[in-house]
């Protein structure tokens, strides 16, 4: 049996970058990645293979620059892990020593066993597996109605990506009366909403499926609670991901609430040696420090430098105390992208917060061509001005400018400190300098909190 | 005599930000701008009025949004100021009586007396001025040969934008080794003067103008040191900009070394009541405290807003030491930008730090149509890996991802720090979450500051 000073289950974003991280930084320790599949996706691709990058190929994510550094990939299941003696027992009936583990195992589309009919054939998931979303493109091609249940940022992106094809009738099925509304707020869902509308998808809100029912177990339609049906050669559920937990689990490890594998600010588990990292581990809001349940290959990652570098002790400090989960997307050409506190996770956490929004032209003069709109809303404390959310909405440099105000709640800025925020300004590239929409929130954020004017 | 409880001189970036803000927030005093033009223009559009607007008017910035929350514009030009019995006196005879005394007077090109022949017919410099540059873009219709003196981003932006006419034969000429060798680093200098090398400007560096020379008056050819001789119909001198100060001086304010007036962190001259704001005051460097002389309408802007707020007393703590200067541009489609110390400016007030650069591209995966490499390179302290200034550059997404790497100036953010920076990710917007630019750049710092592998 080879014996390694690190092995990690799993070649998605967060086993990837925990093993470059130490290659990278500990050259000389030894590291194995066990995985699946030889070569795998790039999970936030996955909805772009089916029309903007027409190709499986042109999604996939290797492990090169890992094995590059002198790291070791196998294929291999990994079927148990012994963690007093410190072995993953693979399928292949191979086994490997470890001194350091680090569960990277992922998630997978939860399952949807209360829809009747989920199992006909041509009912699908969104799944990240080489092999299968291969199948599913071939699959796909010739199908001509197209039901998508579930208007989250992976159904309604696939739902999108499809309805480029004129020939195809692709109609999304959302429970919520938006789509988005877990990560948006209500007013940012509704605009989510509503770009989904202008193309070419059959978008039904606060309508949930009865059933979804085949001939010669072959899916024909789904139908609705409503008493609508919807002609359908293909359904594909996307209903919400889950932590791939089983190995854990099966090894000893608890999980939380949230049924994912617990562990520290460190990304270790209870058991000496043992860590988790990813869509598989516990997140926990940075503000409540309660468990939430994050599945962001930008948050994996995150966590998995953090893991990288302090996997032999803890040499840099975390400077996060929990998640602020940043999501964006781009539905329509129009970009949407939040980050922290919203009015879902603040109120279901009793965080107490104001809101403050400014809408300008992303270019200056507006005059500029191509200048469109862009909105900023800055949800902030009552009491300090602390910056605790924020949503960005129009142009594509709303996928920028929220990762400045995550940098931003992440710093603990106040609204205050952001009338001396400086800015470089550019008329073929950012608003004007007499009115930048993060400034001009907090502007109004400051005349919300104090009567400045007295 | 009218009074008013404020008097700002100048509509310019500073004037209209310090106006709108007192009357925002303190709507009950009345506020007068005092301005030589009616209209102004937008100071940073001014390149682009001569191709990309096409259009002189498509680049004015007016008073609105002051006087709709209620200032009052008049049109007149302050010749002389009573600080002592707090008048100002007007050249059509009126004088104003004032509570507070704000000068944005601005900055304007400074003359190149040492050039022989820069007072010929067709010699022109780019004044901030809606009239001039009126007059200007009529003039430059029909000239051919057009000589540039001057590669910074003003020089360098017009010439790119004249030479967008094929029939125009433009000529830069830089005395520098590079052009935008004050705000950006040699490697991006070069970088910057490679690209506008690719439109139809004609740069000529590292050359010295001996004299512009005419017949008739008129401007016919300018001769380099180096003995060559370049045709000209008409010439723009753009050798900088100084501080318009001539007011100040007549009225008793000090100025600084860099002769631009003297004032306190929240704008404040030696005369109680009486401030100075934008390109006419003083700035200093964020880093040393030293006197710099940064005018940039985003750095006016800011000094405008923290004025604004505390012109009746201090409530709103400024959050910066001083000026970081954020600079952007895009020549020839390509992206530029850089916020506080580089090596110039490092060199010269004896910074200490070390250089971090990583380069990848802007969408994930790769073959996102439309995907191109971006850099970002960190300067940090080599002692507590602060980061003390950035470049980024390359695609467009440069111009807000700056942003974010000032605000990490500006909150004294380590490249410890960035470890465990939380951003937003998405197939369409960004750079994988697996390798975001910023964030490598932090790792390959680290691996500099500290044997974390050890």
């Amino acid at each position: 049996m080879k014996k390694y000073d690190v092995i990690v289950i799993g070649a998605g974003p967060a086993g990837l970058v925990t093993g470059i991280t130490v290659k990278k930084y500990y050259s000389e320790k030894s590291v194995l990645i066990l995985t699946q599949e030889k070569g795998g996706l790039v999970p936030c691709g996955i909805p772009y293979i089916f029309n903007k990058l027409n190709s499986v190929d042109a999604d996939r994510m290797g492990p090169k620059s890992f094995v590059d550094l002198g790291g070791e990939v196998i294929v291999d299941t990994a079927t148990d892990v012994n963690m007093d003696h410190k072995v993953v027992y693979g399928k292949s009936g191979d086994t490997y020593g470890y001194e350091k583990l680090v569960f990277a195992t992922g998630s997978q589309p939860a399952k949807a066993f209360f829809i009747k009919g989920h199992d006909l054939e041509n009912v699908f998931y969104i799944r990240k597996s080489y092999q299968y979303i291969q199948d599913l493109y071939i699959q796909l091609q010739d199908k001509q109605n197209i039901v998508i249940v579930g208007g989250g940022f992976i159904g309604a992106e696939v739902a999108e990506q499809l309805a480029v094809d004129e020939k195809k009738n692709v109609t999304l099925i959302e429970s919520e009366s938006q789509c988005f509304s877990k990560a948006f707020s209500k007013e940012l869902s509704k605009i989510a909403t509503e770009q989904l509308r202008h193309t070419h998808v059959n978008v039904l809100t606060s309508s949930l499926v009865k059933e979804i029912r085949g001939a010669k177990n072959k899916v024909e339609k789904v139908l609705l609670q409503s008493g609508e049906e919807i002609p359908a050669d293909a359904v594909i559920l996307s209903v919400g991901y889950k932590s791939n937990t089983e190995l854990a689990v099966k090894a000893g490890l608890p999980l939380n609430v949230m049924g994912a594998i617990k562990v520290d600010s460190y990304e270790r588990t209870s058991v000496k040696d043992v860590c988790a990292v990813g869509d598989c581990s516990q997140t926990i809001g940075f503000l409540t420090g309660r468990s939430d349940h994050i599945m962001l290959a930008s948050t994996a990652t995150a966590e998995a430098r953090v893991l990288g570098f302090n996997l032999f002790g803890i040499k840099i400090k975390k400077n996060f105390k929990g998640t602020i989960a940043v999501f964006s997307t781009q539905i329509n050409g129009f970009t949407m992208a939040s980050a922290g506190i919203n009015e879902n996770t603040g109120k279901d956490a009793n965080v107490d917060f104001l809101t403050a929004e400014y809408t300008d032209i992303d270019r200056h003069p507006g005059t500029i061509p191509g200048a469109s709109p862009l909105t900023v809303r800055l949800n902030f404390s009552p009491c300090d001005g602390a910056i605790l959310g924020a949503e960005v909405w129009g142009s594509s440099s709303a996928a920028e400018i929220i990762n400045t105000l995550s940098l931003a709640i992440q710093k603990y800025t106040t609204v205050f400190e952001l009338i001396s925020f400086q800015i470089g300004t550019h008329p073929l590239l950012t608003g004007a300098p007499t009115k930048p929409v993060i400034i001009k929130a907090a502007e109004i954020a400051i005349g919300m909190l104090r009567n400045v004017g007295k």
